[in-house]
């Protein structure tokens, strides 16, 4: 049975003509790109065809852009390379919702290596107060990380005007788009932001592809280090078919990014609406706007998140209660907490992460079922008041 | 034209049965493997039986076995992981034969921080020296890195032997067993390595995969921190359909494990003895034996590697100079360099790397064209004496 599926935040599926377009690389055009050969040099021509389209997408030079594996590594040697290039500076500025490929590893840094790491909080609809923001930009910071989309809520961070604060104060920016790219316009060259990160699957091309922006005249550090891969920015043999997908799927998200912005928000919002209107104590986590057109984050008050998902998986809907890279784990998401959203909502919250490929009856599907799953839970849930009153009378004896 | 690939250690075919594995996780089965639900979970399944079938190549355990996205990351990973759960040891001891990937990395690690780098020399025939290796192995030694193949000359050290020497001393042992894994059998549990370096690439698995072994308890330190994918040792969504892809190019290097070692090995040394007998003024760097099956580095004096490369280009064969990782450069290789190979040898040495794609038509293709070539470049080649001196003679005067 084909799932439908609503955690696109999560990943996505390879558009079809992403792998047609991979297919070649495999076990025809097979080559080395570096190697000297002229059946090297196919594979070179066709790198460099996709590095276009990256930067492209990004609004940026083709030689800014910097092929990795995924987006941690992209985040990772973000931050790493700022510290190493500012290496008299001991502070890094970041917020409290970011990806764990942001939080881990600073929270990693200050506690192995000492440096002072600010979290930003958020409000209460997930946004960043700005006077906060210029506060913590000290003269000893060696770099600002914030990211541009919520995988969570799919808030979306004003990193135009972010970027340009740092800029102000000599610190450097760096950005987690991972969610963002492919999904709102952006024209790099036109913004402060010094460094950004991305991850191929997000966008509809393969898992094991990434790449990190880096402004042209950035001091940079490579975190990788080894052959002459990436002008020496990032070494090891390139994925090829991996990023001459990631090419691919950039110049379809161009070309489907008004689609995004229109059938998707359309079908995201109806989701939205029809559930909050069906289920009682049910809350919208997070600002509507700005945010990512395919994201959608419900709590529902008195039940768990976990046993919500498992009712939607019985009947082949997939939605996450959080980051898949958190899942798992019982506590309830970081995110939500920051936003201080009640323990009560925080534990019932589902995320819908849409795509270009979900359809109405899915949607429709989606709006038939999940009211009553939930109206099903809270009777059973020990959450829920009127049960919990209940389950204080002895019961069988047993 | 398919090309006459003899190139195969610059990378490799992927299987066509590694592509069909791998296919359906793009498009049809592309969920995150973190993802709680089902679909999800069917996809950590397939992964957990890549795990095994890498685990089963090298003889150890599926949990030693850590995916990476590369070999240059595993060998990043594991020299600096050492370092860092060592922080009072300063000494990394390797060799001068080593892959850029490690080369590289501690070139830096000493400019930068210091590190006492002890790289140790080979003999002309590219082996190591046993009493050296044990005087290098200090107490204040953090990590000792060494190839189990060289990538240039097919040259196998004794690794079995030099872990064994390594702990008995309590120092780590790490090997970038890149070119190793697949063409010689090896059983990790046996031995005293505590971490190995896989490429997937270098097997006829896809560009973009990599594994790293950790032996079961080995102190670690992750360098890709971020979400707990492979249990908090290297964080990023997994690239399930290249790991996918790796599961069974690894389940079929071993099974064509003999073939490499009869059929390629024959094709291989008919090669290199039909070029040493047809061409005067060659000769075989490296080892004869202990050797891969599948590599043979062969100098021409006189002529220069990159123009016989074109040449064979021209014919729609692929060779190389050296390492794919150092190609473009004009430096003669440092392998070459560190074994003494003279000037008028190591400018023109051609690697020959075959695989278990390699017909018997290609070598005799080879075996007919590639004298006449050397022939033709000897008398234009300024390298050649009888040139060199006849170019000291006026010419036409322009």
């Amino acid at each position: 049975m084909k799932p439908i599926y609503l955690d696109n935040n999560a990943t996505t599926q390879v558009d079809p003509l992403v792998l047609e377009e991979m297919l070649p690389y495999f076990s025809e055009l097979y080559a080395n790109p570096s190697s000297m050969h002229t059946f090297g040099g196919q594979v070179g021509g066709k790198l460099r065809q996709a590095r276009s389209r990256v930067a492209a997408l990004l609004g940026c030079a083709p030689d800014e852009v910097v092929f990795t594996a995924c987006g941690t590594e992209s985040d990772n040697t973000a931050i790493r390379s700022a510290l190493t290039v500012r290496p008299d500076r001991r502070r890094i500025v970041t917020t409290k919702v970011e990806h764990p490929a942001i939080l881990g590893l600073v929270e990693h840094l200050k506690k192995t290596e000492g440096y002072d790491v600010v979290l930003l909080p958020v409000d209460g609809e997930g946004n960043l107060d700005l006077a906060a923001y210029k506060a913590a930009l000290t003269p000893d910071t060696a770099i600002v990380s914030v990211m541009w989309a919520n995988n969570e809520t799919g808030v979306v961070f004003p990193i135009p005007e972010l970027s340009a604060i740092a800029r102000e104060r000599g610190i450097l920016f760096h950005t987690d788009a991972v969610q963002a790219v492919g999904k709102i316009p952006m024209k790099l060259s036109e913004t402060a932001v010094d460094m950004l990160s991305l991850s191929g699957h997000k966008l509809h091309a393969s898992k094991g592809v990434g790449a990190l922006y880096v402004r042209k005249g950035t001091p940079f550090a490579p975190l990788l280090i080894g052959g002459h891969q990436e002008r020496g920015m990032r070494s090891g043999t390139e994925n090829t078919p991996g990023l001459i997908g990631l090419g691919k799927a950039c110049e379809l998200a161009q070309t489907h990014m008004a689609e995004e912005n229109s059938r998707v928000r359309a079908l995201r919002d109806r989701l939205e609406q029809g559930l909050l209107a069906a289920v009682p104590n049910s809350k919208l986590n997070g600002a509507k706007e700005p945010r990512l057109p395919n994201t959608s984050n419900i709590s529902f008050k008195f039940v768990e998140g976990e046993a919500i998902l498992l009712r939607l998986d019985q009947l082949g809907i997939c939605a996450s209660s959080g980051s898949a890279c958190s899942s798992g784990s019982l506590e309830p998401s970081h995110v939500l907490r920051a936003m201080g959203v009640p323990f009560t909502f925080a534990h019932g919250s589902i995320r819908f992460s849409l795509s270009r490929t979900t359809t109405d009856a899915e949607i429709d599907l989606v709006l038939t079922e999940l009211p009553k799953i939930i109206d099903t839970l809270r009777k059973i849930s020990p959450f829920n008041e009127q049960n919990a009153m209940e389950e204080e009378k002895p019961a069988c004896g047993c």
